[in-house]
């Protein structure tokens, strides 16, 4: 590949961090982000997703997760890559494609969370005019992680390791954005295999404590199964 | 971002191809996929995944879509990004970051391939000893593609508009590497409403011509389903 052809690209890795937190008018657990107000032309003071260019000597997870420390002092476990966007036209000046990692943070890692300058949260479904294409990525994590609940365990990333089906309930309302039914809830989860009781209860709430619950991701997902052939 | 940290950083886009084509010992559908052989350093002699450096003016799509007509002759409906592979040991010298995608060939998409000089088609399954990380890279898409057709209608990808159960399953039998049952095959399949009855019947086979079946992707599959609460 020739030298000239490529001079002008840069390659940048950010990140789309989701946890919930209250809504500030319904106090609901509603999905938040910390975003970044950039210093700089482009697109200077304002909003954009917590990343930067990528180090000779850094892995492409290895980036997300530098910049993640930096900026809002999160670790999280579970972090994953989520699309590369690179548009001839996305960003103005130089050719930027940006790797996108996504990570949901549990409220043990979230109470970490120590903002940098310039960092703040916002509700996911509210972010606005962000710098670059960053409304579209943050609208692309949104639409996987809306789809992802209905088919796999994802869920249990924004819980402890034990929990309440309510507490999971809660989860999936804050992603999917409606209040759901509690009994459906409750025999829809049960029925899916995720998740097994613990045999514990949580103590200290009322006279019938709920159960708690941790993931069963031993168990395979109620998915189209295909048998072979005696 | 300085000049400096980016200057030895390149950027290549290349394509996993997977096409169904007779095994050369079985004759059974197989899972082929097109390799370029490399006749330049690094890795000179060795075959790799089509690809190549990503151009200023091309998006990334584009650049993939660009290659494969090159080498292989291909303009597949069906193209999706894969994965970004960019471990900083991944090449020696240079620094190189490869945008995988990937893509299904129907049979009368293939029926149009042409091999461009050094290319060959292989078994997925039996490649070994590619250029960079690429057994890595196929490795990474046949795991995917295995675990996509559990859970959603992936398969029809690799046929026409309109295909018999029999075709189907022959499918599913070459991404998984194993007999399936019919009945039972047939019996999940129907249950899970991704495929509709056209009313038509394939011609000119036996005196009792199996019925053909389309892609019904406006029915949910069957997943979670999360009911509202009244």
């Amino acid at each position: 590949m020739s030298d000239t052809t490529q001079q002008r690209l840069s390659l940048a890795v950010s990140t789309v961090v989701f946890a919930l937190r209250p809504h500030l008018r319904t106090g609901r657990p509603t999905v938040w982000l910390p975003l970044v107000r950039r210093i700089r032309e482009p697109y200077e003071g304002l909003w954009a997703l917590p990343g930067g260019p990528l180090e000779d000597d850094q892995d492409l997870a290895a980036s997300a997760r530098a910049t993640l420390a930096r900026t809002t002092g999160l670790a999280p476990r579970y972090l994953e890559q989520l699309y590369a966007f690179g548009d001839v036209d996305r960003s103005p000046g130089d050719r930027v494609v940006s790797i996108v990692y996504w990570t949901l943070v549990r409220p043990d890692e979230d109470a970490q969370a120590i903002d940098g300058e310039n960092v703040e949260w916002f509700p996911a479904d509210e972010v606005r005019g962000l710098a670059f294409d960053h409304d579209v990525i943050v609208r692309y994590a949104l639409d996987r992680l809306r789809a992802k609940i209905t088919y796999s365990p994802i869920a249990h990333a924004f819980l402890t390791d034990e929990f309440t089906l309510a507490q999971l309930r809660e989860v999936y309302e804050a992603v999917l954005g409606r209040r759901l039914d509690p009994a459906n809830f409750r025999r829809q989860i049960l029925a899916q295999g995720t998740v097994e009781p613990t045999g514990r209860h949580l103590t200290g709430t009322s006279h019938r404590p709920p159960a708690l619950y941790r993931s069963n991701l031993a168990r395979p997902r109620a998915t189209l199964t295909i048998e072979e052939t005696a």
